[in-house]
């Protein structure tokens, strides 16, 4: 069975000694979660991931959800109480203002603690998740009756949120869409149609869902120019603001699906339902990219939440499991065979992981605290540069943390040999698990196209500039740094091929937009590797100050930063180069052969 | 539901115009399968894998094999008539002698129709599969009598075999096996103890199944010197050689896995069953090794099965689904969108997949038509440098293309969208099937270290040497003509990155064997890489020619070769760079860390 135990001490170093948390006390709710308090929060974070919702996890697998005749889902026994914890414990709110019930906390420490919940079960944790991305859909574009209305009991969890955007014929090309409103002359509109692949769209853990549908308007234009968001909660409230008759939305089916069985995927079919428009008429995609942005991060922490929980269940048969004997003489000479850790090869993969784990955490708490700033810090100047920060790295935490998800959890069953295969000792669920992450929220491939052709021009390529600048400068003040010399040398390397890569398409993709296309992905993950590497930089950079300075009792933790981190640059990021050939070659030979050709 | 068509034009095209099947019709067995022969053969496999054997593969995902209270196994209800089918076809002695009842074709044609059988429902094909391996386990290595006794059912098909190695504390390292082998008075032995991870240990589709099992002999010394191979029937036969009494073997279990559902994954407890030797006492891992060498290429050959049916169902939705517009313009403007296969990152993946299946068919090719000459050549020379070469792409052949075939899986799927995550569109099947096989018949981290450790040295590098020559000397050759020199440049540049990482294992691989278990996997997937491009630049040579040659009508497909050809060179060879660069740095950081600190 697997085991999983929160990283804590690794969160701490990143957002305290790397990140240096302690400098934005200034902005709201940071203070409340500083210091010995930021350790208490990820404590009990890590208690309840550990004790409470890991243990339910195989549970989700095996038993599934099952939609009854009545329309109704029934999830995992063992579901609602590891629920009902979480909720109890106000890990819904923590990011929410106090106005709305909840703690308002950092937006880093919610994505810190996310990690742990995920790790120890992704399927259960989607129901809360959906729900964040709900309270921040109508936190940002409510009004004010709307969020006095629904976000209390959300934050609360005792009512709960979807997001509805995919038809049967259109998830990517949302223009398509044809869900209905129709004004219904109080004010409120009847909304019909069908959506599919909604996640928690029907479950038995909270007294009331709250869907937040996308649907063309009664008039308004063709394609997504044309569509709004609305509130259509699964019973309409009575006077009392209580969930009183049930409103015409229902779960058609559920699907069968490759993994996160525990969560209940949905046909949800929408006939003449009550629903109340969210934001502007036909400022449909809008409203819903705050939703999908902040879904978007979240998703992006499933991958490394994946990979983490993978690594230390490999770690532990690798340390176990005796088979074989070093290549170098017996290791463990009073045993039959050595354990397997001591392989060259095994080693490849659990450092692989291992390195881009750290590397994950970083990159994904650095964005979270950029969001922060974004949405917090009183300074313009700030908000500006946190928030080009922001658009320009969610479609990478998106893309690459979830390849990399899936591609470590496969690393990390290949460890168990034939033992990984078999559902028992559950490493197959963590690929199968894994492997939505890549598709929903938008398909990596859709994070890719963001990247290369929205976000890398947007204001004249403000935010890439300022990317390039800051490594850049990083290198350039480390250069006397005997020490940091591998690492800055390996990431200039590094950074001097994203910026080829970046002056090709710039030269190319205008020429020729399907230049900007075929080169999407590979420059999504170039960029990815860059990133991971600049955070390997400066974890290095801060453990050896601390080596330099007495590390406090940490002196092995410390250590250990400095050659994980070497192990990046030697073997993970020479693939930059490679990235950088295959982005050059441009798109003529993948668009030359016709379609029937194939 | 996933379909697939036999790609029986590209397997001739290899067999025929690439690597001049018609040049050894001296050789046994190839003047029976040449010219129209080889048309009927592949034509009349491809309607068995296509009608028969694909409409079952859905099937027996879904219903998957169930172990009665009696210890009987109960297959999915459609395989067995598919099977019997397959037998009365006379498939499964296609390669073997005729005195043994087989057809005596050349093991090419038998590898070369095993890829459209198993594209079509891998879980069904390992019962024959692994009955292969154990016929020819048994042809080497049994008596006279042995083979009389076994081969002839085994080879009609109404008799299936088995593999018995693994053990639950020995998989890899199995000098470290328990069950034993007790003469038993008559020449024959008792043999004792657990076998796990058995594919088709029992079911319902043969009158007996012929147990292959490795056990040691009472006396017989600790470790793989000790270790015996047995014959171990079901049903023990009577006087008329036919099954009669059962014998003390049973299935105590079956395994839940991710995949292959299909299969009977036993566990078989061996209760003084009666069991005959094979081989020499004692001389069991070399017996072992005839199964496994076979098998390797079996399951190599899977992974290209599984890599091609997922592409070609991954075309198939491309051109139907639409979503989006290209970014060059609408494409279908009578329609509400384009088909996703104007996108260039939907072409990057198809195109990916199919220039590794075009080029993976022609090394699994290439590598069994020099086994065919290993083993029936009458030619000393020729025989040697067949063998020199078997030996050496085996680990290659299992590892890359099992490897590629999960990757090529999981990027079709993702090609489906939301839709390739739920079950009924079966791409979650594709992914799940081929990820055991980068597991069995040794896991790829062994295979890595099989060739890096073992075959590289082996006859003072004659083998290796031998590939450098024969690829070089081509590029060489090729370098005036001008057509194929943006194809011997690239595959120029890859043998050179393969030569210098071989330089650097020969000089560090001494000094620390750990730095050749660190290159081990990196370097399986450059020399695959090096052998996947020299067969594109034989195929781009043969392409040329032809279209200089009027063609034949072909013109299209001959151009088509061109063009994937060109993008295996541009998008894909480029990772030997990252693999050699990987390579250079050696063990150390690998090795640095304490067990503990993982």
């Amino acid at each position: 069975m697997p085991t999983y135990q929160a990283p804590v001490k690794d969160t701490l170093f990143v957002l305290n000694e790397v990140l240096g948390f302690e400098r934005y006390s200034n902005l709201p709710g940071f203070a409340d979660a500083s210091g010995d308090m930021l350790d208490a929060i990820l404590g009990e974070a890590a208690k309840l991931a550990e004790n409470v919702i890991q243990p339910t996890n195989r549970d989700g697998d095996l038993e599934g959800c099952v939609r009854n005749a009545d329309g109704s889902v029934t999830t995992p026994k063992s579901f609602k109480q590891a629920y009902d914890q979480y909720r109890e414990g106000g890990w819904m709110g923590l990011a929410v203002p106090a106005e709305y019930g909840g703690q308002g906390l950092p937006y880093s420490v919610n994505q810190a603690v996310g990690e742990y919940f995920v790790s120890a079960n992704m399927a259960l944790m989607m129901y809360p998740g959906l729900t964040h991305g709900a309270i921040a859909a109508i936190h940002v574009h409510g009004t004010e009756e709307q969020k006095n209305t629904w976000l209390p009991k959300m934050v609360d969890g005792v009512w709960t949120g979807t997001m509805n955007l995919t038809e049967p014929h259109c998830g990517t090309d949302l223009g398509m869409l044809r869900t209905k409103a129709v004004p219904n002359g109080n004010g409120a509109y009847k909304i019909s149609g069908q959506k599919i692949f909604i996640s928690a769209g029907e479950h038995d853990m909270s007294d009331n869902i709250v869907h937040l549908v996308l649907a063309r308007a009664e008039g308004s234009p063709e394609g997504i120019k044309g569509i709004s968001l609305f509130i259509v909660p699964k019973f309409v409230l009575d006077a009392e603001g209580n969930p009183g008759k049930r409103n015409g939305v229902t779960c058609g089916s559920i699907e069968e699906k490759m993994g996160i069985h525990g969560n209940s995927t949905c046909v949800m079919n929408y006939d003449d339902a009550e629903g109340y428009l969210i934001g502007e008429l036909n400022g449909g995609m809008r409203a819903m990219f705050t939703m999908m942005n902040e879904a978007r991060l979240g998703v992006g922490a499933q991958g490394l939440a994946i990979s983490e929980v993978a690594y230390q269940n490999a770690v532990n048969y690798a340390k176990d499991r005796i088979q074989g004997r070093s290549l170098t003489g017996p290791k463990a000479p009073d045993k039959k065979a050595d354990p397997i850790i001591v392989h060259p090869d095994i080693r490849r993969s659990l450092m692989t992981m291992k390195s881009f784990n750290e590397a994950g955490r970083a990159l994904m708490l650095w964005t979270a605290l950029k969001s922060d700033i974004a949405h917090r810090s009183g300074d313009d100047g700030d908000r500006q540069q946190a928030d080009d920060h922001l658009g320009l790295m969610t479609p990478i935490v998106k893309g690459v943390l979830t390849d990399k998800g899936l591609e470590h959890a496969v690393m990390a069953q290949q460890v168990f040999g034939g033992h990984g295969y078999v559902e028992e000792h559950g490493m197959s669920q963590f690929v199968r698990d894994a492997r939505i992450a890549m598709i929903y929220e938008g398909a990596n491939g859709i994070q890719a196209l963001d990247l290369v052709g929205r976000k890398l021009g947007l204001n004249g390529g403000r935010a890439v500039q300022a990317f390039f600048k800051e490594v850049g400068e990083f290198c350039e003040e480390n250069r006397a740094v005997e020490s940091l010399a591998p690492f800055t040398k390996a990431l200039k390397k590094g950074l001097n091929d994203l910026q080829a890569a970046t002056m090709w398409l710039m030269q190319n993709g205008m020429k020729n937009p399907d230049n900007a296309g075929a080169a999407s992905t590979d420059y999504m993950h170039l960029f990815g590797l860059v990133s991971l590497g600049y955070m390997w930089a400066r974890m290095v950079k801060t453990a050896q100050d601390r080596l330099a300075n007495g590390a406090n009792g940490s002196a092995d933790f410390y250590q250990n930063k400095l050659t994980t981190g070497r192990f990046f640059m030697e073997r993970v990021m020479p693939e930059t180069q490679a990235h950088l050939a295959r982005i050059s070659t441009g798109a003529e030979t993948m668009m030359a052969l016709p379609a029937e050709a194939f």
